[in-house]
């Protein structure tokens, strides 16, 4: 049972927004820094965008930030957002072939579980995991130049 | 977030073999009857075999059948034993290169939501499940021949 790189990564991306305060960050920055598709995370940010969980600021100098504090950001809800589905057996999709539905009582339990699954993770927010080493992700002092 | 067909089968077989009662069931009847590979089935049922859900009946007239009771077969077990790896995220996993590793704490609220998956379905077992109406999988009655 896994879930998606699209929900993994978008925790990261709500991780470094929260890091980074009010500083605005960009997908480039992203991409850099954890080390993985620029595409992907883009997908991910718009994804995010349209969802209500972060905010694009546009321009020049635009980039993204949380679009609400991170003690308000619930991470069931983030992955209910973020994976596309929780098709956990094959009559939880479109398509199911399986002869003993109607009859069968797993996905009532399954369904149960799920809900448990979502509820404990809704009872922590954003802010219950931020980073407290911040400087992993963000440059804590100016960079040196060469004399 | 899906589970493998591995699980789904494997609660299928599981089902058939409890509806079947003291008859012992055989791969092909199950291929036939739910209509799925033959091949997958075998590689289910010799893993349940494996880890204590089935008993195998050599011999001619052999077969399959619960290893236990319905009623001592818990659902989050069957689970736990029939996923290749409860992956969510990548830092699960082997080959892991995310960043923030080690500061992260979405981990901890994971596990903790994983094991909110498997206690909820432990709550039942394979009894909580059965078929109601067997007839849907099995013959209910003799077959008649053509005269």
């Amino acid at each position: 049972m896994r879930l998606t790189s699209f929900s993994d990564y978008a925790f990261r991306l709500l991780m470094m927004a929260d890091a980074a305060g009010d500083r605005l960050i960009t997908i480039e920055e992203a991409a850099k820094r954890y080390r993985i598709s620029r595409a992907h995370l883009m997908k991910v940010a718009n994804q995010l965008t349209r969802t209500g969980f972060l905010e694009a600021v546009r321009g020049r100098s635009g980039g993204l930030q949380l679009a609400r504090p991170a003690s308000e950001i619930r991470i069931g809800d983030v992955i209910r957002s973020t994976e596309p589905d929780f098709g956990l057996v094959e009559c939880f999709l479109t398509g199911n072939t399986c002869v003993i539905t109607g009859y069968c009582r797993l996905p009532r339990i399954l369904n149960e579980a799920l809900d448990a699954f979502i509820s404990t993770m809704n009872r922590y927010t954003l802010a219950d995991i931020s980073l407290t080493k911040v400087n992993v992700l963000l440059p804590s002092e100016p960079q040196l130049t060469a004399p």
